[in-house]
Protein backbone atom coordinates (compact mmCIF):
# COMPACT_ATOMS: atom_id res chain seq x y z
CA UNK A 1 0.00 0.00 0.00
CA UNK A 2 1.88 3.17 -1.42
CA UNK A 3 0.42 5.58 0.76
CA UNK A 4 1.49 3.81 3.86
CA UNK A 5 4.83 3.33 2.87
CA UNK A 6 5.50 6.61 1.92
CA UNK A 7 4.29 7.56 5.45
CA UNK A 8 6.80 5.16 6.82
CA UNK A 9 9.98 6.39 4.44
CA UNK A 10 8.19 10.32 5.43
CA UNK A 11 7.80 9.57 9.74
CA UNK A 12 8.75 6.19 10.68
CA UNK A 13 11.95 6.34 13.03
CA UNK A 14 14.19 3.80 13.61
CA UNK A 15 15.06 2.99 16.95
CA UNK A 16 17.21 -0.13 16.53
CA UNK A 17 17.40 -3.27 14.21
CA UNK A 18 14.25 -4.60 15.03
CA UNK A 19 12.23 -1.60 16.08
CA UNK A 20 10.44 1.02 14.08
CA UNK A 21 8.69 4.17 15.30
CA UNK A 22 5.81 4.79 14.12
CA UNK A 23 4.04 7.09 16.69
CA UNK A 24 2.99 10.19 14.34
CA UNK A 25 0.30 8.11 12.97
CA UNK A 26 0.14 5.07 14.03
CA UNK A 27 0.65 3.99 17.76
CA UNK A 28 -0.01 7.13 19.96
CA UNK A 29 -1.30 10.26 16.80
CA UNK A 30 -3.45 8.58 14.39
CA UNK A 31 -3.91 9.54 11.12
CA UNK A 32 -7.57 9.46 10.41
CA UNK A 33 -7.49 9.52 6.80
CA UNK A 34 -5.03 7.14 6.27
CA UNK A 35 -6.70 4.71 8.44
CA UNK A 36 -10.20 5.07 6.30
CA UNK A 37 -7.73 4.25 3.20
CA UNK A 38 -6.33 1.42 5.71
CA UNK A 39 -9.49 0.18 6.57
CA UNK A 40 -10.87 0.45 2.91
CA UNK A 41 -7.54 -1.58 1.74
CA UNK A 42 -8.22 -4.64 3.96
CA UNK A 43 -11.62 -4.66 2.71
CA UNK A 44 -10.91 -5.04 -0.41
CA UNK A 45 -8.36 -7.45 0.31
CA UNK A 46 -10.69 -9.90 2.07
CA UNK A 47 -13.49 -9.29 0.25
CA UNK A 48 -16.01 -12.29 -0.85
CA UNK A 49 -14.98 -14.05 2.52
CA UNK A 50 -18.29 -13.87 4.57
CA UNK A 51 -16.35 -11.93 7.41
CA UNK A 52 -19.11 -11.39 9.99
CA UNK A 53 -16.84 -9.90 12.38
CA UNK A 54 -13.13 -7.50 12.49
CA UNK A 55 -11.17 -8.66 16.08
CA UNK A 56 -8.48 -6.93 16.96
CA UNK A 57 -6.50 -6.12 20.36
CA UNK A 58 -6.30 -2.32 22.18
CA UNK A 59 -4.79 -0.35 21.69
CA UNK A 60 -3.33 0.41 18.47
CA UNK A 61 -4.91 -2.15 16.26
CA UNK A 62 -8.34 -0.47 16.98
CA UNK A 63 -8.06 2.53 14.69
CA UNK A 64 -7.44 0.39 11.46
CA UNK A 65 -9.93 -2.57 12.93
CA UNK A 66 -12.80 0.04 13.41
CA UNK A 67 -12.02 1.44 10.02
CA UNK A 68 -12.00 -2.21 8.19
CA UNK A 69 -15.60 -3.07 10.33
CA UNK A 70 -16.98 0.06 8.88
CA UNK A 71 -16.26 -0.70 5.04
CA UNK A 72 -17.47 -4.19 5.90
CA UNK A 73 -20.56 -3.06 7.48
CA UNK A 74 -19.98 -5.60 10.27
CA UNK A 75 -18.98 -4.97 14.56
CA UNK A 76 -15.87 -4.77 15.46
CA UNK A 77 -14.35 -6.25 18.81
CA UNK A 78 -10.89 -5.56 20.43
CA UNK A 79 -9.26 -7.76 22.93
CA UNK A 80 -8.45 -6.41 26.12
CA UNK A 81 -5.12 -6.64 28.14
CA UNK A 82 -6.27 -7.67 31.34
CA UNK A 83 -9.85 -8.02 33.34
CA UNK A 84 -11.73 -4.76 34.39
CA UNK A 85 -15.08 -4.67 36.62
CA UNK A 86 -17.40 -4.73 34.11
CA UNK A 87 -15.99 -7.57 31.72
CA UNK A 88 -16.43 -10.76 34.67
CA UNK A 89 -18.63 -13.84 33.24
CA UNK A 90 -17.80 -15.71 30.09
CA UNK A 91 -14.47 -14.36 28.95
CA UNK A 92 -12.35 -16.47 26.71
CA UNK A 93 -8.32 -15.91 27.26
CA UNK A 94 -5.32 -16.75 25.46
CA UNK A 95 -1.77 -15.60 27.02
CA UNK A 96 0.30 -12.94 24.63
CA UNK A 97 4.25 -11.81 24.96
CA UNK A 98 4.52 -8.36 23.63
CA UNK A 99 7.83 -8.14 21.54
CA UNK A 100 8.26 -4.66 22.14
CA UNK A 101 7.03 -4.12 25.66
CA UNK A 102 8.75 -7.31 26.46
CA UNK A 103 5.62 -8.21 29.15
CA UNK A 104 3.19 -10.66 29.11
CA UNK A 105 -0.58 -10.25 29.35
CA UNK A 106 -3.58 -12.11 29.15
CA UNK A 107 -5.81 -10.95 26.33
CA UNK A 108 -9.19 -11.86 26.56
CA UNK A 109 -12.87 -11.21 24.81
CA UNK A 110 -16.38 -11.71 25.65
CA UNK A 111 -18.19 -15.29 24.50
CA UNK A 112 -20.89 -12.65 24.13
CA UNK A 113 -19.21 -10.99 20.62
CA UNK A 114 -17.68 -14.02 18.76
CA UNK A 115 -19.46 -17.43 18.57
CA UNK A 116 -19.67 -20.27 16.35
CA UNK A 117 -20.47 -20.03 12.77
CA UNK A 118 -18.67 -16.25 13.03
CA UNK A 119 -16.02 -15.76 10.44
CA UNK A 120 -13.45 -13.45 12.10
CA UNK A 121 -10.70 -11.18 10.20
CA UNK A 122 -7.80 -10.13 12.70
CA UNK A 123 -6.65 -7.08 12.29
CA UNK A 124 -3.29 -5.08 14.05
CA UNK A 125 -1.15 -2.50 13.89
CA UNK A 126 1.95 -4.66 14.05
CA UNK A 127 3.52 -8.38 13.12
CA UNK A 128 7.07 -9.10 14.42
CA UNK A 129 7.09 -12.58 16.28
CA UNK A 130 3.40 -13.23 15.72
CA UNK A 131 2.29 -13.75 19.32
CA UNK A 132 -0.35 -11.64 19.05
CA UNK A 133 -2.07 -12.86 16.19
CA UNK A 134 -1.64 -16.30 17.42
CA UNK A 135 -3.29 -15.21 20.54
CA UNK A 136 -6.30 -13.78 18.56
CA UNK A 137 -6.44 -17.05 15.81
CA UNK A 138 -6.47 -19.16 19.31
CA UNK A 139 -9.10 -17.03 21.37
CA UNK A 140 -11.39 -16.97 17.96
CA UNK A 141 -10.77 -20.83 17.46
CA UNK A 142 -11.95 -21.04 21.69
CA UNK A 143 -15.06 -19.35 20.35
CA UNK A 144 -15.79 -21.88 18.05
CA UNK A 145 -15.60 -19.77 15.17
CA UNK A 146 -13.61 -19.41 12.01
CA UNK A 147 -10.06 -17.23 11.71
CA UNK A 148 -10.45 -16.39 8.40
CA UNK A 149 -7.52 -13.71 7.97
CA UNK A 150 -5.21 -11.22 9.03
CA UNK A 151 -4.62 -8.40 7.88
CA UNK A 152 -1.48 -6.43 9.45
CA UNK A 153 -0.48 -2.67 9.09
CA UNK A 154 2.92 -3.01 9.42
CA UNK A 155 5.01 -6.51 9.19
CA UNK A 156 8.43 -6.75 10.08
CA UNK A 157 8.99 -9.49 7.60
CA UNK A 158 12.54 -10.50 9.09
CA UNK A 159 11.19 -11.53 12.26
CA UNK A 160 8.97 -14.90 12.58
CA UNK A 161 5.70 -13.58 12.69
CA UNK A 162 4.61 -14.20 8.84
CA UNK A 163 5.87 -17.54 9.00
CA UNK A 164 3.96 -18.11 12.19
CA UNK A 165 0.99 -16.76 10.91
CA UNK A 166 1.31 -18.36 7.77
CA UNK A 167 1.52 -21.89 8.87
CA UNK A 168 -1.90 -21.86 10.81
CA UNK A 169 -2.76 -21.78 7.54
CA UNK A 170 -5.19 -18.20 7.83
CA UNK A 171 -4.78 -16.03 5.25
CA UNK A 172 -2.41 -13.49 5.82
CA UNK A 173 -2.29 -9.48 4.20
CA UNK A 174 0.57 -6.96 5.49
CA UNK A 175 0.11 -3.53 3.74
CA UNK A 176 3.65 -2.81 4.37
CA UNK A 177 6.26 -5.56 4.71
CA UNK A 178 9.49 -4.16 6.34
CA UNK A 179 12.71 -6.45 4.60
CA UNK A 180 15.09 -4.91 7.01
CA UNK A 181 16.25 -2.15 9.73
CA UNK A 182 19.65 -2.45 9.45
CA UNK A 183 21.49 1.03 9.67
CA UNK A 184 18.35 2.88 10.30
CA UNK A 185 17.14 2.84 7.38
CA UNK A 186 13.53 1.10 6.31
CA UNK A 187 13.61 -1.69 3.66
CA UNK A 188 10.40 -2.69 2.07
CA UNK A 189 10.49 -6.45 1.33
CA UNK A 190 10.33 -6.59 -2.84
CA UNK A 191 6.94 -8.10 -3.66
CA UNK A 192 7.84 -10.08 -6.32
CA UNK A 193 10.03 -12.00 -3.33
CA UNK A 194 7.49 -12.56 -1.01
CA UNK A 195 6.46 -16.41 -0.70
CA UNK B 1 -28.63 11.67 20.16
CA UNK B 2 -31.22 9.85 19.59
CA UNK B 3 -29.89 6.63 17.67
CA UNK B 4 -26.78 6.72 20.93
CA UNK B 5 -29.94 6.52 23.62
CA UNK B 6 -31.54 4.26 21.57
CA UNK B 7 -28.80 2.16 21.69
CA UNK B 8 -28.41 2.37 25.11
CA UNK B 9 -31.83 1.57 25.97
CA UNK B 10 -31.74 -1.47 23.55
CA UNK B 11 -28.34 -3.01 24.55
CA UNK B 12 -27.19 -1.12 27.76
CA UNK B 13 -26.89 -3.35 30.83
CA UNK B 14 -27.71 -1.58 34.12
CA UNK B 15 -24.75 -3.39 36.65
CA UNK B 16 -25.89 -1.46 39.51
CA UNK B 17 -27.12 2.17 40.67
CA UNK B 18 -23.55 3.75 39.08
CA UNK B 19 -22.32 0.81 36.40
CA UNK B 20 -23.81 0.92 32.99
CA UNK B 21 -22.52 -1.56 31.29
CA UNK B 22 -22.25 -0.65 27.35
CA UNK B 23 -19.96 -3.65 26.00
CA UNK B 24 -21.58 -4.56 22.84
CA UNK B 25 -21.68 -1.17 20.93
CA UNK B 26 -18.54 1.15 22.58
CA UNK B 27 -16.39 -0.87 25.11
CA UNK B 28 -15.39 -4.38 23.76
CA UNK B 29 -17.57 -4.70 20.79
CA UNK B 30 -17.60 -1.19 18.79
CA UNK B 31 -20.56 -0.16 16.09
CA UNK B 32 -18.69 1.33 13.52
CA UNK B 33 -21.41 2.59 11.95
CA UNK B 34 -22.80 4.50 15.11
CA UNK B 35 -19.39 5.44 15.99
CA UNK B 36 -18.81 7.42 12.90
CA UNK B 37 -22.54 9.38 13.51
CA UNK B 38 -20.97 10.01 17.28
CA UNK B 39 -18.03 11.68 15.04
CA UNK B 40 -20.61 13.23 12.71
CA UNK B 41 -22.01 14.91 16.04
CA UNK B 42 -19.22 16.05 17.80
CA UNK B 43 -17.84 17.74 15.03
CA UNK B 44 -21.05 19.70 14.36
CA UNK B 45 -21.36 20.82 18.14
CA UNK B 46 -17.62 21.54 17.96
CA UNK B 47 -17.24 23.23 14.56
CA UNK B 48 -16.28 26.41 14.17
CA UNK B 49 -13.58 26.24 17.10
CA UNK B 50 -10.51 26.13 15.82
CA UNK B 51 -9.89 22.82 16.75
CA UNK B 52 -5.94 21.69 15.27
CA UNK B 53 -6.54 18.05 17.80
CA UNK B 54 -8.20 15.80 18.98
CA UNK B 55 -7.44 13.82 22.03
CA UNK B 56 -8.56 11.00 24.01
CA UNK B 57 -7.45 8.12 26.17
CA UNK B 58 -6.85 4.17 25.38
CA UNK B 59 -9.10 2.07 24.86
CA UNK B 60 -12.93 2.93 24.51
CA UNK B 61 -12.19 7.04 23.85
CA UNK B 62 -10.32 5.50 20.71
CA UNK B 63 -13.32 4.88 18.48
CA UNK B 64 -15.65 8.21 19.15
CA UNK B 65 -12.12 10.33 18.82
CA UNK B 66 -11.14 8.71 15.29
CA UNK B 67 -14.10 9.44 13.97
CA UNK B 68 -14.67 12.72 15.13
CA UNK B 69 -10.64 13.88 14.27
CA UNK B 70 -11.86 11.85 10.32
CA UNK B 71 -14.86 14.11 9.92
CA UNK B 72 -12.80 17.49 11.50
CA UNK B 73 -10.02 16.71 9.26
CA UNK B 74 -7.26 16.69 12.29
CA UNK B 75 -5.32 14.07 13.68
CA UNK B 76 -6.01 12.13 16.59
CA UNK B 77 -3.94 11.61 19.66
CA UNK B 78 -4.56 9.51 21.92
CA UNK B 79 -2.68 9.20 25.98
CA UNK B 80 -1.41 6.29 26.82
CA UNK B 81 -2.31 4.85 30.53
CA UNK B 82 1.43 3.80 31.23
CA UNK B 83 4.72 4.24 29.38
CA UNK B 84 6.13 1.73 26.96
CA UNK B 85 9.60 1.17 25.81
CA UNK B 86 8.74 3.20 22.39
CA UNK B 87 7.76 6.06 24.41
CA UNK B 88 10.70 7.51 26.63
CA UNK B 89 11.57 10.73 25.96
CA UNK B 90 9.53 14.22 26.37
CA UNK B 91 6.60 13.02 27.99
CA UNK B 92 3.79 15.33 29.53
CA UNK B 93 2.09 13.30 32.23
CA UNK B 94 -1.56 13.64 34.82
CA UNK B 95 -2.51 11.59 37.59
CA UNK B 96 -5.90 10.09 36.85
CA UNK B 97 -7.92 8.12 39.09
CA UNK B 98 -10.46 5.03 37.34
CA UNK B 99 -13.95 5.33 38.68
CA UNK B 100 -15.07 1.89 37.23
CA UNK B 101 -12.20 0.12 37.75
CA UNK B 102 -10.71 1.50 40.88
CA UNK B 103 -7.03 2.07 39.97
CA UNK B 104 -4.85 5.01 39.17
CA UNK B 105 -2.79 5.51 36.19
CA UNK B 106 -0.59 7.64 35.09
CA UNK B 107 -2.04 9.06 31.65
CA UNK B 108 1.29 10.33 29.23
CA UNK B 109 1.31 11.81 25.81
CA UNK B 110 4.43 12.94 23.81
CA UNK B 111 5.51 16.55 23.83
CA UNK B 112 5.93 16.16 19.77
CA UNK B 113 1.83 15.85 18.97
CA UNK B 114 -0.02 18.54 21.06
CA UNK B 115 1.98 21.66 20.99
CA UNK B 116 1.69 26.05 22.09
CA UNK B 117 -1.19 27.07 19.39
CA UNK B 118 -3.08 24.12 19.41
CA UNK B 119 -6.75 23.81 19.68
CA UNK B 120 -7.87 20.46 21.50
CA UNK B 121 -10.95 18.92 21.63
CA UNK B 122 -10.95 16.16 24.04
CA UNK B 123 -13.31 12.83 23.56
CA UNK B 124 -14.12 10.54 25.63
CA UNK B 125 -16.78 7.47 25.64
CA UNK B 126 -17.70 8.08 29.66
CA UNK B 127 -18.22 10.94 31.77
CA UNK B 128 -18.51 10.07 35.58
CA UNK B 129 -16.79 11.32 38.51
CA UNK B 130 -14.41 13.50 35.57
CA UNK B 131 -11.12 12.49 36.77
CA UNK B 132 -10.07 11.45 33.12
CA UNK B 133 -11.43 14.38 31.24
CA UNK B 134 -9.27 16.53 33.88
CA UNK B 135 -6.28 14.56 33.50
CA UNK B 136 -6.66 15.11 30.03
CA UNK B 137 -7.37 18.79 30.34
CA UNK B 138 -4.72 19.31 32.37
CA UNK B 139 -2.13 17.88 30.32
CA UNK B 140 -3.81 20.58 27.46
CA UNK B 141 -2.70 22.73 29.61
CA UNK B 142 1.00 21.38 30.50
CA UNK B 143 1.64 21.60 26.85
CA UNK B 144 0.91 25.08 26.48
CA UNK B 145 -1.94 24.54 24.09
CA UNK B 146 -5.75 25.98 24.63
CA UNK B 147 -8.32 22.34 25.64
CA UNK B 148 -11.47 24.22 24.16
CA UNK B 149 -13.83 21.43 24.24
CA UNK B 150 -14.81 18.42 25.72
CA UNK B 151 -17.23 15.56 24.32
CA UNK B 152 -18.55 13.00 26.14
CA UNK B 153 -20.43 9.78 24.76
CA UNK B 154 -22.56 9.06 28.08
CA UNK B 155 -22.46 10.87 30.70
CA UNK B 156 -23.36 9.52 34.07
CA UNK B 157 -24.80 13.64 35.74
CA UNK B 158 -25.86 12.12 38.67
CA UNK B 159 -22.25 12.12 39.53
CA UNK B 160 -19.80 14.89 40.03
CA UNK B 161 -17.87 14.59 36.50
CA UNK B 162 -20.35 16.83 34.92
CA UNK B 163 -20.08 19.84 37.50
CA UNK B 164 -16.05 19.63 37.86
CA UNK B 165 -15.61 19.21 34.16
CA UNK B 166 -17.90 22.56 33.50
CA UNK B 167 -16.02 24.65 36.41
CA UNK B 168 -12.66 24.72 33.98
CA UNK B 169 -14.95 26.73 31.60
CA UNK B 170 -14.13 24.41 28.94
CA UNK B 171 -16.64 23.97 26.70
CA UNK B 172 -18.62 20.65 27.62
CA UNK B 173 -20.77 18.15 25.30
CA UNK B 174 -22.41 14.89 26.59
CA UNK B 175 -23.94 12.70 23.56
CA UNK B 176 -26.69 11.00 25.82
CA UNK B 177 -27.03 12.51 29.49
CA UNK B 178 -28.15 10.00 32.10
CA UNK B 179 -30.06 11.19 35.23
CA UNK B 180 -30.34 7.83 36.66
CA UNK B 181 -29.35 4.12 36.85
CA UNK B 182 -31.73 3.21 39.99
CA UNK B 183 -33.68 0.34 40.37
CA UNK B 184 -31.86 -1.46 36.82
CA UNK B 185 -33.70 1.08 34.54
CA UNK B 186 -31.91 4.04 32.78
CA UNK B 187 -33.36 7.51 32.81
CA UNK B 188 -32.12 10.01 30.64
CA UNK B 189 -31.82 13.88 31.81
CA UNK B 190 -34.77 15.78 30.40
CA UNK B 191 -32.99 18.52 28.28
CA UNK B 192 -34.88 21.13 29.12
CA UNK B 193 -33.50 20.88 32.73
CA UNK B 194 -29.93 20.73 32.14
CA UNK B 195 -28.06 23.25 33.31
Amino acid sequence: MEALKQKIIDEGKVLSDTVLKVDSFVNHQMDPVLMKQIGEEFAERFKGMGITKVLTIESSGIGPALMTALEMGVPMIFARKRKSLTLTDGLITATVRSFTKQETNEITISRDFITEGDNVLIIDDFLAVGQAALGLIEIVKQAGANPVGVGIVIEKSFQDGHRTVKETGVKLESLAKIASLENGKVQFVNEGDQQ
